[in-house]
């Protein structure tokens, strides 16, 4: 979406609202290359999608899109139908912190993903509570901060995390299997803006240790969930599950190996999507775009 | 989408293609229920997929959506737009030939997704050139047509075949194991309206004895594969595809066993998918709208 | 497994338990067809499945196996080492009593798959406490038994389906989407032989009403699970599990489904395996021979 | 496998095989940690894994496993039997070369999972005809060498492979995304030692783009494979497959992406499956014990 920019909406549902939005973003000249539309009948809430060019004109406006006229006619129209609404454009690259323990294994693959293209962002700062991560953050070229966590010093290191996220104006976190739990607080700083990866199929086996908990009962396929952190553990919007067969032969180290390559499937997706914009959150839940 | 009707189209693309047929939806009252785009860029083609209630009202048209309103407004829209379409109306349940041979589990499974109402159509008539199915049909107060096929008698057969679509109305027919094959005349009677099950992940293994060719050539995995019909064999848009891990240790019985559940899962989606008219083909590929 | 013996050993792992086994069975000159061993080093338990033919000779002992003098020989080497172990012979077909309420895919499924010789058992009798399943157990001339339950009836209901279950020499029960729980002492007295499928991806969402939590909670994949039933509701061993993937635009009936076409493989699984002698059950777990 | 001695048995089958040499293996001490054996019986042949510790004695044998005394033990009666066999003990690491062109993401997953300890192998050399991995090479401390490849100088770069594979006593090749051919020289210096990674679900869509002719014919299915390498292109014996589903939605550049964590996933498990010795050629196929 680098030359693109995205409008994502939900508001109540009522008829017209594609016309509406399509109609004006017409007559904008806009050159739309992906729209999508979701309806929750049930709780009468619509959701759309909609991602159009800046660069090329058209016959009837050759030149960039205008986006700032865009947004002066759309806003009173927004406010009129209710909507919640965010435009992104494609040009700004966004700002994404990584968090890691002593697994690595998320966060050598999501590095390895944007080096080479394949997420679409900045990256100004790693934080760990362990030194593990060091070289690998070097060799990437990306600062990597130390920050220890003790039960005595929790609310400091967290005044220290905030600080670092301020000051490298990060505009989302992704927990790479970061094995701390964050205080209400720093979830409520910015809601649906941290990624965490949990091993296993959620709602089962939530907390620690869930390969352990697979293995004692006895599962017959293990699975990853990537979700958007709320203040109620294992418990925020889930954004991605993926399984994976095991057998009776399986014992609880070969689940966390096995289980290393959904972890890393399902937290690449949910960081990519996150950066495409492909992701509304409603209630617990979420929208995610094709 | 019993009280619901489905507009599919398909032209070049260019600006605006969403916002005008929105915009005469939305001026006749249309309440959509559903709505989807695709653009295939290399291509330059645009697709749609479009979905409303037709009992419902609105405050400002209070009765029944006025459809030959809509479509005297509509045709002239497309015409200068060079839009292909299709608008089926849902209240009207379409009318699909089963064609069997000896194999009955697709069958089997059609018959008892429809009773149980997954599958919204009629089925006027079943045909077989074995006579194994009867008692099946006779079951689900189907009747059954038994239609020999000899390499002397195959015009014969499917002149009786195309007699019989004829005579019951026949929307559309789909080939649950029929091990016949089709000439390209009757193939041509009806263009994407017959749906086949191929025991193999196309386009590995097609023709006669794919399990067998699958085994020989020690694949990992298993495949079915449903998709339309056309003059070439196995060649046809794929409509779904679905696959099941093996081992060394199946033989070709195994495979044959395990292959039983993809095809009866990939052909039963298909009819759904047709039924609920989400499929659009073009060149030799299909769209299948969510 | 028609012609066929298959010995099912449980027992504390030593050293030579797999060189005393297959040397007794080659000493009376078995034909192995399949051999599998699993060794839980956590538990120090060995478990062992062995199938060879009865019909076929050898150099050295021409006729059929003698299957009682190996018995007699295997016994006291069985006591020996501490050996649970079950020794079935194919030639007899087991006796499987079906249960069902008001949703009939898992049972159309699982009589098809017996008319067509997938599943090599007898079905003496079909249960229900309603009357739906009544013509589809008449097409497969399978003796039909309506039981009603009530709250105020239920032990009543449960003597008179323990007393068919006698009567009729049943092996073991499947419990086709039957929708009563059954009391502890039902289930007491025959361990690991009432097969059931829950509606969800264990241990998720067990209870009622299992694809409305899935969707409540927002998750991508949906599951089924066959398991042996235990006096815990949704908490014995599980035999098989399996997922299909969701997105936010499918709604509760369209997880019920889906959920159908998971619910009839897992099921029909679990009916194959245990027919095939393939499970063995310890802790709360099972051990699925390949 | 550390601490441990793996056999890998195939023979013409005949009774009485795993009694021959799990008697001999009891005689010997041995601690038998997995047996695992496979019946082609359309073939005739018999196939066989076992593994036993060598560290730890038995009350008989108190000490370490006496490997050369099994193996004079073992040598005449495998001659007797037609018996083609391989033993390998653990504690010797296997060296693995690495071979790769401009993609590096199988690379970058092999190196991290190695770091990491889940591949139990040394590697002294990665080979490229480009320059793109050399610092990757040099931050996990692995000597590079680059090969340049032209049509002219094919048969001298062959020479040179060769040569670099000769001095670091390399037991077996992994092209992880190599995209030069190899000839049948090359190939044939060490039958089933040369692992390749292939972008499709063989054997469908062989060749080079496999990723457009899978776009161009419409499969809603990529996949990927890794095959021992033969002397035919992508013709393998095949080691491991896996597939994602796509749609409609995925240009090429979504499908190559989505690919690669298919690759990563189905070469690294081929190598590990190698490491371990869980694999068995035979005819043009794979035997791979769980």
């Amino acid at each position: 979406m680098k030359d693109s920019a995205v409008l994502l909406i939900d508001c109540p549902d009522q008829r017209g609202l594609v016309a509406r939005v399509s109609s004006l973003l017409y007559a904008h000249g806009a050159n739309i290359l992906h729209a999508d539309q979701h309806q929750d009948h049930n709780l009468g809430l619509f959701f759309m999608r909609v991602e159009w060019g800046l660069a090329d004109g058209s016959p009837s406006s050759p030149h960039a899109f205008d986006l700032e006229a865009f947004k002066t006619a759309f806003a009173p129209l927004a406010a009129s139908l209710g909507m919640n609404w965010q435009l992104t454009v494609g040009t700004r690259r966004p700002r994404m912190a990584l968090f890691c323990s002593q697994y690595l294994h998320c966060m050598a693959d999501l590095l390895h993903r944007w080096r080479t293209g394949e997420l679409s962002c900045e990256i100004p700062v790693i934080v760990s509570n362990h030194r593990d991560v060091e070289k690998l953050a070097a060799f990437y070229d990306v600062p990597f901060e130390h920050v220890p966590v003790t039960a005595a010093t929790r609310a400091e290191a967290e005044a220290r995390q905030v600080e670092l996220l301020e000051r490298h104006g990060v505009d989302f976190v992704v927990l790479a299997r970061y094995m701390q739990i964050l205080s209400p607080e720093f979830v409520r700083r910015s809601p649906n803006s941290i990624i965490n990866v949990h091993h296993s199929f959620l709602p089962a086996f939530t907390g620690a240790k869930p390969y352990h908990a697979a293995h004692a009962r006895g599962v017959k396929l293990i699975g990853a969930t990537s979700h958007y952190v709320t203040e109620i553990l294992d418990d925020g919007p889930i954004i991605e599950q993926d399984v994976a067969r095991i057998s009776h032969r399986d014992q609880v180290e070969d689940l966390v190996e096995r289980g290393r390559d959904l972890e890393r499937i399902v937290l690449s997706r949910a960081v990519r999507w996150h950066l495409d914009r492909r992701i509304l959150c409603y209630g617990n839940k979420t929208v995610v775009f094709d």
